[in-house]
């Protein structure tokens, strides 16, 4: 297939390459195509997809339920690998028409879909041209960190006001309702109030960083590098710039590419810590948490990697139609939320840290800021055990080999 | 049997009472006589016996050792209870007499014999006189109360300096050699000197609580309180006022106060939240760390009790010969040792909480403490799971029924 240098585009020179040919230009308005190409997918959209599914890539989302619709590995390589592009860029362009409506909820699904292409592209890449897929993946990875950012800001925020929440009250009060703003109410001496004020202190950190990151991702959404690959993939509806090599069969070039991916993600799992980790309260994450701040950078980072090749893992599945059997796709998504978890236990712990350096700050909210700073690390070591206990007990074994 | 009101009798008065008359007044001086009734237990005191084994009953102590050799449950109940409480006198006034030389180690021994001469007289308290062993039983708690502060807060101290180090630096930096006071090297940035900030008032503070504990001791070994209680003891050594039950055979009489003391701690450890505590990583003991200063407490307080029933159960087993098997024994050994380390780790967090309360403290110094006070908390919730988990698994069936 032909090779087109997308990037730099104009909406204008392909709209006419849309599948539904003859429709306005993709974008903008970007509202009119991929509602009237897949009409029957709208009221999925209102459902209860969390706004940050797109994130984790844990559950079955919207996405891979529509693509679990298609007939398994039919035709060549470059037949399957375009049809799943073609619709992560429906969705991606979908996306944008809803922008208008639930925001968050249409950047999960823009976020979602980038990740998927820039996934596939990157598992995939021997089928496809690379002077036209790497710089796509490096765009699409620079989308999706920006529009990233103010719903991971949202998350940490919210969760290590609970976890203040949990900190501060016993478990037979009246628990105040989560999902409000408001920090602990301070009913329980020196220490409580400490906590109210460190819940204080993290909201109005993590919300400045949330509206910072609202307006780089507003701002981002306006730019003419948004604008020039909303434009690239709206040619991924139509056409991919394939190499020779997408003419094999599917079935025979699809695989091993997949089963690269899972073992890549395999080894990565084997070389962790996973023998002291399923050993409970092992003391492990907490461990130089008072120490130089790198510390806890350099023990995470092994686990973030293993996370982020998952993920690769399960998407490259998700094109190949590889999926394994159920229990073991069901062990993989259990095995990326807990990977996620981690994650997330261990941002909030750098963002407390990183709190607790604020210049001024009363003792007591020092204090409770170690606290639950000493709190988000234990529960990177749970995350840690739960994914090494599941882990061990039983590995999937590489597919497609 | 004659009953003898003997806490205010002056030593002279019954020296010759002794089991091998004719020697010097047991004391003062009072290394004479248990030197020579039992010299060849005389080297195991210079052995490897921690300075607050007396403290936990988890280890086979010197006490436990040297009960194990004499026949078990051999005449009546009054004979057996007698010749228990008659070493426990004599381990008793050997340490008085040992105490010139390793003080710890012999406040240990007197600390352990005395609190199973206590024990003994509360479980076994239908077989004596209760006139004369209830205030016995009140000086001996006042005795092991007092000699106990001094070793907890070094113990205290060791264990908070040694936790800060843990925090302090990671895995394979060269860790500072434990036993010095030195605290952790401000080596790491400022969360690191926080941490050492932290260590030295933690030292200051707990090393002033030990002076204090240490000069407490002191007086009360000097007082008039604590001779009439030793003249008390070394009348046990020749003679123990019975009741009249106490004629009964030791095989009849015995078992069932054994049993009862054993059920008691099994019911009180049946109460506890087992289930819950044996999820690990439930984040059950750090929940309201942040709240009123009772909280903690309220939810200690049933494991602190269940430590002491076990303990109890543990000696009226010793005085009965009735250990069950050595997998029993081992177990409830182990039980013990997970009980006194939620123990320690629950009194080491509140120490951390009042440490935080100094007025002026800095804010990174706060933080440490914030860091150290979850960490301890987490310390609580592993010997819970620990002991749920053993507890859970066999639990041994009630002895003597």
């Amino acid at each position: 297939m032909a090779h087109q240098q997308l990037p730099d585009r104009l909406p204008s020179q392909h709209s006419q390459t849309l599948p539904d040919g003859g429709g306005p230009p993709a974008h903008p308005p970007p509202s009119a195509v991929p509602t009237r190409a897949r009409p029957q997918r709208l009221p999925a959209l209102g459902g209860s997809a969390p706004a940050d599914n797109g994130d984790t890539g844990t559950s079955a989302s919207m996405n891979a339920e529509a693509y679990d619709a298609t007939p398994p590995l039919g035709g060549t390589a470059g037949e399957v690998l375009t049809r799943y592009l073609h619709q992560r860029a429906a969705a991606f362009l979908r996306a944008l028409s809803l922008r208008g409506g639930n925001e968050a909820e249409a950047d999960a699904l823009l976020r979602g879909s980038a990740r998927r292409i820039g996934g596939a592209l990157h598992i995939y890449a021997p089928l496809t041209d690379p002077s036209w897929a790497e710089p796509l993946r490096t765009e699409l990875g620079w989308l999706t960190t920006t529009l990233g950012r103010e719903p991971q800001y949202a998350t940490r925020l919210a969760r290590l006001l609970s976890a203040l929440r949990r900190l501060s009250v016993a478990a037979d009060e009246p628990a105040v309702a989560v999902g409000g703003a408001a920090a602990p109410a301070p009913s329980g001496g020196p220490l409580a109030l400490g906590a109210a004020r460190a819940g204080a202190l993290l909201e109005r950190q993590l919300t400045l960083a949330r509206t910072r990151a609202h307006s780089a991702s507003l701002q981002a959404m306006g730019s003419s590098r948004f604008h020039a690959l909303a434009d690239a993939i709206a040619v991924l509806v139509s056409e991919v710039p394939l190499a020779p090599a997408a003419a094999a069969p599917a079935r025979t070039a699809m695989p091993p590419l997949a089963s690269q991916a899972y073992r890549r993600f395999a080894d990565a799992a084997a070389a962790l810590p996973l023998h002291r980790a399923a050993h409970p309260y092992n003391a492990d994450a907490v461990q130089a948490s008072l120490g130089a701040d790198l510390t806890a950078d350099l023990q995470d980072a092994p686990w973030h990697q293993v996370r982020v090749l998952l993920r690769l893992s399960r998407y490259a599945a998700e094109v190949a139609r590889q999926d394994g059997d159920a229990a073991d796709r069901q062990r993989l998504a259990e095995a990326a939320g807990l990977l996620e978890r981690h994650r997330e236990a261990a941002e909030s712990a750098s963002a407390v840290a990183a709190a607790a350096r604020t210049p001024r700050i009363a003792p007591a909210t020092a204090y409770a800021l170690g606290v639950l700073h000493a709190d988000q690390r234990h529960e990177v070591e749970a995350a840690r055990f739960a994914f090494s206990r599941l882990w061990q007990a039983a590995i999937p074994g590489p597919r497609g080999l």
